[in-house]
């Protein structure tokens, strides 16, 4: 199980390492639905002036309309610890679980997560931190305007 | 102050039944700084296949890009309790306050925001509840892949 996780967290630091080539914040997601990625998608705050389309927000968009018995099925993936505004998504949706790269660079509230029954996995890679973490560096107000701060 | 709160209120409504016009879910949202609408927006769930562009997300996303110091002075007005999705993204950018239109054909994690600090005022609106309740009786379906039942 730990491969295939890591299979996939590679898919959502491909789209993480799009944005970053597009300009962008480089944070990726994408969701798997009994082994099969039907959403993907990454931060486009900066491609298109969006104040609501971080990585999972993007990657719940792009996967389409779905209904709750095809959300129970699925697994999140990003590279990032998710923010409020995306735990609420994957709360209201039921995600059963989170898989994240890592919560280094930001952690958002777990706990929430958790007490909401949602199973949370850290893969806690370097190759996520320093990513995003390069970026943060160079782009501290931007960040800033992210996460809310 | 409940005058203009209801001058708001109804801005919010005219989103939500612009939306039911062109055939979507009515719920309507608007983003007001210091007496100023600076966003809004409507549930597009159907009329763009969208499963985040809830009324409290697509006004968000119509506000553009802001600073923690713009939302900081903002009120968002909603014609229905946000739901977790649309709570943790008032909670990522800290708005201070949220106007509900009604709370009884849906309830959010209302403590959660109270909690976050959010301070909440239910005008508690028969129109609202009117506008959407009758909709829910003619799409269940629909409204609870809206709500992820």
């Amino acid at each position: 199980m730990g491969n295939e996780h890591l299979k996939f967290m590679i898919e959502a630091q491909k789209e993480a390492e799009k944005s970053l080539s597009d300009g962008g914040i480089p944070i990726g997601s994408v969701l798997v639905k009994n082994d099969d990625i039907i959403g993907r998608g990454h931060n486009k705050r900066i491609q298109m002036g969006s104040s609501i389309l971080h990585a999972e927000m993007d990657c719940l968009e792009n996967a389409g309309r779905l209904k709750s018995t095809d959300y129970k099925d699925c697994v999140i993936y990003t590279t990032l610890s998710p923010c409020a505004m995306c735990s609420g998504a994957i709360i209201l949706y039921n995600i059963p679980v989170v898989v994240m790269g890592e919560n280094e660079n930001f952690q958002g509230p777990e706990q929430y997560l958790t007490d909401s029954e949602v199973e949370l996995i850290n893969l806690d890679l370097d190759s996520c931190k320093d990513l995003l973490g390069n970026f943060i560096e160079n782009n501290s107000e931007l960040w800033d305007e992210d996460i809310g701060v």
